[in-house]
């Protein structure tokens, strides 16, 4: 059998040591470990990649202090509109929706499409429609509001900006877990960016974007500035540099995130598993909110370098 | 000085020679050779390949006959829904829209959201408002009706089928160029599935799956069954291929559309160039709608094997 391991992330970006109270950190590290704990629940029990990255996200949704799912920004008309994406390293089956509102978990959606559609990416009101058809756990605007949200979407709109987050954080959640079979999935969910206007999707629902997982070579999530890495179709790429160039987790996940990101001007960082559980959790900003764990080894968690 | 190329598709799937008659396959010929001569004229005029594949996917978009633009097929709802993607293969820059309504050309708005917006993928109302605010031409319902079209959706939806365009033709138009100076770049465009429901998006407006472009490898633009052009990350995989495996691009093309695709399930096809102005025009399903020229030689056109 196979060592399971497994990692999370909350977001990378520039999150700013002078905002940081020791509360706060300790309310980060505290929530970090508890969606980590959620997924290890599953590997340790014998569960599969795909639920224990799928039971990972569900935890960091429902914590108002992530962006994604409950915590998720307001765009500019006050509404929230998430994205997510999920795949299976077995088989490549993928799920992903975007601009969905007033659905609990669109981690759980993700996979909903993925395994009881014949699509692979479902998008605004119409997969909200597929969401309500499949009995998904709808959630009322109150469920998606707070105070504080709400202030940064005033702040952004007063000053005409769209904004990445706090303080240039990238608000995005994600998993990627290698179970006892060797079996790799990759999960992530994102509330998008306070203020944003015109439908902007971002890298987070992109299969071979922000998410990718095929058991040849690795599980991907990434964080950071989005459309950087839909044109570095990064998850994927760090993907083709294990199988067609014979790179290891740690030089391919290094490679993409130092050189290749930083080269395009984009900002951000990954988490990365392989079919032998070795893991990667690479970023080029100040910081990014991550757990991880291996089996019989203790669990991890760090925010800054 | 390169000497230019460029390659155009109407769609691949099983176009069935019993449903085609010699005049039909004439007017798709001509249209064909029409949409390559606007795309060359820019080429011969010193333009550039970003220039060059607009000018192609405007003219395709523009004919009825195929499905993107004006020929875009119906959604279940009886509206008509558009996607279409761009990518510059000098500087990696791109830009994608998902299920727009009203605007007459869908790939000018992708090229406009890559040149205009700090975006690159927009979505849905929110694209057509940045369409508006940017002037791009828009078009009545009756623009994009043909009684064709709508007899396919009156039969789809008495059979309650998605379908795929007529008779398993996966409805989409790209082009792919290399120009004078060695410059890539691909773009492609679709009205999507006759009936379909849930807001599904394919290939098309992914960067990486259905479109991409980078002038160290190729530029490249896929059809066909969109979800596993998704789920195989198919228009990069072919970049990968030749950056990391040191393939060239036909050994590259033919590798993903015959074997990775097949292995899938997936059936469809692409067409690709590289910098050096070599083209490639896989396709693993009966037919794909096709033409191409290189500089100094004669054009090419073919719908069968």
């Amino acid at each position: 059998m196979q060592k399971y391991s497994l990692a999370i992330h909350g977001g990378a970006g520039a999150i700013l040591r002078s905002e940081m109270t020791p509360e706060r950190e300790l309310g980060y590290r505290s929530a970090l470990l508890a969606a980590l704990g959620a997924g290890e629940a599953v590997l340790r029990n014998g569960g599969g990649a795909l639920s224990a990255v799928e039971a990972a996200v569900v935890a960091l949704e429902d914590n108002e202090l992530f962006n994604a799912g409950r915590g998720s920004v307001f765009t500019h008309d006050g509404t929230n509109e998430m994205d997510a994406s999920i795949m299976c390293g077995e088989k490549l089956q993928a799920g992903a929706v975007a601009m969905v509102q007033g659905v609990r978990n669109p981690i759980l959606l993700a996979r909903r499409v993925m395994e009881a559609s014949e699509h692979v990416f479902l998008c605004g009101a119409g997969a909200l429609r597929f969401a309500q058809e499949h009995g998904l756990e709808e959630a009322p605007p109150e469920y998606f509001f707070s105070p504080f949200r709400f202030r940064q979407l005033e702040e952004a709109r007063a000053r005409g900006l769209v904004q990445l987050d706090h303080s240039r954080k990238y608000g995005t959640v994600g998993a990627v877990a290698c179970d006892a079979h060797g079996n790799l999935a990759a999960a992530t969910s994102t509330g998008g960016l306070t203020n944003k206007k015109y439908g902007r999707i971002g890298d987070s629902p992109i299969i071979g974007s922000g998410t990718y997982a095929n058991n040849r070579t690795c599980a991907v999530s990434c964080t950071g500035h989005g459309e950087y890495f839909i044109q570095g179709v990064i998850a994927y790429d760090l993907s083709c540099l294990m199988e067609y160039k014979g790179m290891s987790l740690q030089e391919a996940a290094d490679f993409v995130i130092h050189h290749k990101q930083q080269a395009l001007g984009g900002d951000g960082g990954l988490i990365a598993v392989d079919a032998r559980g070795n893991l990667a959790l690479p970023f080029n900003s100040a910081g990014m909110y991550r757990a991880w764990v291996r089996e019989g080894e203790e669990a991890g968690v760090g925010i800054y370098e």
